[in-house]
């Protein structure tokens, strides 16, 4: 069982006492690398100074002649004089050293040939001329560039701490230098556990997972400046969970143990590191990431103990949590073995799209897309959950909620720390609505733009209710007006007052039931669904969907409670589709495609509208740009043609401006 | 002889057009690579799209007991059930898949024992109990993960075009992909050539110089995505530049041919680029980098030539020509190449420290430092030498002076593309002023605090000017008052006016002639300064060292134009020390550490107070807590200390509070 959940704080406090107390808590180790290429991205372990200066000598800084300046005084336009070669005068390259008595050079285009009043050029050099003509002198130390002019023996070049570039490189090549003395990389181990666990590219069975955990840690150890060292699949058995530990530890510099989510190989650990070693810590209140575990462990050597010891860190099974886990522990402790400061986010204001609830025991982390629309930066919540994957992927930022705190309000400004460039923010372009699966294929198409289309599926009119809160470009629609029959304007003209909106032509596309292959309770029509062996699963209110099912039951005089799961919803059409596919629901109402992809059956019953509100503020938005060259693009018209049950007869054409 | 230099536009669009006829101007190629780690920063050239749902089974959220909703309804706090195992009930660990027949799980902490009123732990099953007790019922699908809640398969995970990061693989990984098709790698051969070169470890002689474009070029290579390949260094001789050129040719997908700073190596670079190939342009009208060359290449197998070609890129020798030509051409055809955007710079807005003269023809590349001052971002111009090679290494930003602009003004307001992100902008202490040793010794133990100094020289009166302008957080200074034999006092209450500040101690320092090794002149004191054959150099107007010297050759009735180069300045006592180490002069006025460091000999006169002027809103900015830490560091203390002539008996100490 757990130890009690502690606060965050305290556990990085006694994860860092236990490091001081084990001398752990500084630069791990130096070694001394050769100057090469190699070298770039590695951390100065020692500061970088000149052995000798650059350029060191005095070097021509021009092609022409070396001369004394003192015998050029007397040259004027129309008093040429001559210089002799070579007691006054010596060709020079550029970068050649100054001859002994030189003190300036005259550039090879201010230097007349004696045949006729021309310029000299260096192949002329070949026939070595006794004297050459000048028509103006020189200063000292002209078109030379002094030994020292870029570094000087003994300075500093480059400061202890700070990562290797290109550039560091060639400053610390003209400075002397061959080899540099840096951080030495510590190598992390990674031992991921559990009896459910399959490696990748193996079929996963039903209660298996692909173990891929152990390569996001070690892809994060790389990112952060160590070798990471990943150990095979170990199943849920004590003992072998004990050997492994040892092994790892007499190993690596860190071990990671990554749990499957089942308790049993989380019991495993903090009792296999509380018998091998010290358990420091079992639980932190920190969400997503509970199951986090602290410890150290004695380092081996040929089996036998030392008086060293090697931090262990107990990783929970969720990717978000295990993620997680690694940027609060793992690349902290990274940095300071390297020689790094703690990671600086850049962070940035933004306006939080909706409401979160978080827990007040914990401090949470809240994963973000951010977007700029109307030059106000919008930050959208990702999905919570501890398992999605693509929460981490998409993530642009996130937002610290600090124990106490119970969540935020739509609406509220909230610090974000950035996990990329704030300049890429401007290239993102948001669309909230109702989800289509063109505006996946639109996303594809979009990306050689530079621009990045993030999509948050709120269903048609909470696309509309976004764009009335300019919080997002664009919305994808299909609002089906059951008095006019015609789509989307009356809620526009509803929704979207006062706002300058053109409403454009994007696909037409069939609805229907999407039922298990082969049909079992053989559905035909929305008319089954009051049967009482049927289970639908619905979708959102405000979706277009959801509109289109309320019509055709008002037309066939259903009532809602007649229906089974009426109240279950789900927020896109995948989402319906993998409802049925697992199981959940005998159908729901979706479009061919989501059946197809999940290889279920599908009954085709009305074709229907969908279109895109764009905002005229958005048309001005040059982000916008690719969206409007992609509607005449006749590759992204047959990717589209290629799903089942689409057209794009209105496909980029303005079907109304409003108001 | 060079072609014309033409604009860099055209040049552009040149080598453009040819890389189009030559199909060279999309991606270069693809492969497939296993997911794992090694991936990461890889780019994509497919899309990723899921193969399978994540999770693919309804997996339980929690530990605890797979039931049917539907039979838990009735319990109530005082009205608990029992439910039989495993007919109703079975246990469950998180992650394992639910039952057939099972909509929901009970978490384990809401079950409690037969026994007492007391919880059922894990470890209780092994007894395997034939009921449960509960007090609540649970809602269908409660504590379940669904299948596909994460990824449901044929969902876009991963757009083409992306930098694949550490949760980006985990999210392939989820969605059931075990391989990648990511862009292939471009191959970068690098050629550098010059009779005047030799490899990094090998002391360079008299007219020598240290090769290391290749590895600056190569790191940066790396850094943009492609694959270098360095060869060795070839001597100026046609037929061997011809021959290796045909080789890598053969081998590369882009070949690099880096000049020596001579300018035969560069003439025959271009004629063999126009007898093997296409010379395309010789010369291109920007700052630094003139003699850039671009051609294509046949692409030769098994020496046999091909219709395929290689571009080629003649890098100019001086090494930050030579780093912009790798930034101008070299990263964006890798990118390019990699089915990557143009990068886009985050650029900011800056305020220019000093006026830069830039020529009318040229788009004009400025390296700037940055840094805030009470809130204002200031923008100081680095070293302009295209040999410099600190400046690239230093540079947080370039300014972009466009063609016809002759140059900007100090105050001046600048647009500033960053090389670093802004954050890190944030952390820069400025400081201009007198130059001292011990401020690089300052600059090395701040590097731990995650600050960073940024040093200017521009003498003590330059430091007041600045901190005038509110244009640095504090300068070091060492004026002294002829009349009151006070250092700094005065000069702050005539240039500081209205400005509180406070001065504080910092060092003791012993200031006198610096002569070669043995003192072949004989020299023994500023007296000797009006010798015949004395050669001085002198520090600039406004520096601390210069007023001492004036006010010493005052006291000997000594008029400056009695010294032999009292007019040629330099700017640091190194700089001193270089140009009597160099031979450029007889001896100069200067610290004894910087003669120590050039192996030259001293002739010690005066001792001095070097003092810090801070205003007192830099001592209010919490980017200079550092500093003031600092002064009570012992560390700090002994490494000043170990300079010869060095005192430190006010470090730290309040000297003054001003007005």
């Amino acid at each position: 069982m757990y130890l009690q959940d502690i606060p965050l704080h305290q556990a990085k406090d006694r994860f860092a006492e236990a490091l001081k107390n084990a001398h752990l808590d500084g630069l791990l180790g130096a070694e001394r690398i050769p100057l090469n290429e190699e070298a770039v991205g590695r951390i100065l372990a020692e500061s970088v100074v000149a052995t000798h200066c650059s350029p060191h000598f005095n070097a021509s800084a021009m092609d022409g002649f070396a001369v004394k300046a003192e015998d050029t005084i007397a040259a004027a336009l129309n008093q040429p004089i001559l210089l002799s070669l070579p007691r006054q005068a010596n060709y020079v390259d550029t970068g050649d050293p100054l001859p002994e008595g030189a003190n300036a050079v005259i550039p090879i285009e201010n230097v007349e040939s004696l045949q006729a009043d021309q310029t000299i050029c260096p192949a002329d050099m070949v026939r070595k001329p006794a004297f050459i003509r000048i028509r103006s002198g020189v200063t000292p130390w002209s078109h030379v560039r002094p030994m020292g002019e870029d570094i000087i023996a003994s300075q500093l070049i480059l400061a202890a701490g700070q990562r290797l570039s290109p550039a560091d490189l060639g400053a610390a090549a003209a400075g002397g230098v061959s080899t540099l003395i840096v951080a030495k990389k510590p190598v992390v181990g990674i031992l991921p556990t559990g009896t459910e666990l399959v490696k990748i590219g193996i079929n996963p069975k039903c209660g298996e997972l692909t173990e891929f955990n152990s390569v996001v840690l070690a892809a994060q150890v790389i990112d952060w400046g160590g070798e990471p060292k990943r150990y095979p699949i170990t199943v849920d058995d004590y003992p072998a969970i004990c050997e492994h530990l040892r092994t790892a530890a007499s190993e690596c510099d860190l071990v990671l143990i990554n749990a499957g989510s089942s308790a049993g190989s989380e019991d495993f650990t903090s009792r296999a590191v509380e018998e091998l070693g010290d358990l420091l810590v079992h639980g932190i209140a920190v969400r997503p990431g509970h199951p986090v575990i602290l410890g150290m462990l004695p380092k081996l050597k040929k089996g036998e103990e030392t008086s060293a010891w090697v931090p262990v860190i107990g990783v929970p099974g969720y990717p978000v949590s295990a993620a997680l886990t690694g940027e609060i522990f793992v690349q902290s402790l990274l940095r300071q073995w390297l020689g790094l400061q703690e990671i600086i986010y850049e962070t940035v204001e933004a306006t939080l799209t909706r409401k979160v609830a978080s827990p007040a025991g914990d401090d949470d982390y809240l994963r973000v897309v951010l977007g700029y629309v109307q030059n106000k930066l919008l930050a959208a919540p990702l999905s919570r959950g501890a398992g999605v994957t693509t929460s981490l992927s998409k993530a642009d930022g996130v937002i610290i909620i600090p124990r106490m705190i119970q969540g935020l309000e739509a609406g509220e400004k909230v610090a974000v720390q950035l996990y990329k460039s704030a300049e890429t923010l401007r290239h993102t372009i948001l669309t909230i609505g109702s989800h289509d699966l063109t505006i996946d294929i639109l996303a594809q198409f979009l990306s050689p733009s530079g621009k990045r289309l993030v999509s948050a599926n709120a269903g048609s009119l909470g696309g509309l209710m976004a764009l009335q809160r300019h919080e997002a470009h664009f919305a994808g629609s299909h609002l089906l007006d059951i008095d006019t029959g015609e789509y989307n304007l009356s809620y526009i003209r509803k929704y979207l007052k006062g706002i300058p909106v053109r409403l454009f032509g994007w696909v037409e596309r069939i609805q229907g039931l999407v039922v298990p292959r082969g049909n079992p309770k053989h559905i035909k029509g929305i008319a089954d669904l009051t049967r009482e062996e049927i289970r639908f699963v619905n979708r959102q209110r405000g979706s277009g969907t959801r509109n289109l099912l309320d019509y055709w039951i008002k037309q066939l005089a259903i009532l809602p409670d007649q229906i089974k799961g009426y109240d279950q919803e789900e927020y896109t059409h995948l989402g319906v589709s993998a409802a049925v596919a697992s199981g959940r629901a005998d159908c729901g109402l979706a479009i061919e495609a989501s059946a197809q992809i999940l290889d279920l059956d599908f009954i085709p019953l009305f074709e229907e509208t969908y279109q895109l509100v764009i905002p005229e503020s958005s048309i001005a938005d040059p982000v916008m740009k690719p969206i409007f060259d992609l509607m005449n693009d006749e590759r992204l018209r047959n990717a589209i043609l290629a799903l089942p049950g689409y057209k794009t007869n209105h496909l980029g054409e303005t079907v109304a401006v409003l108001p």
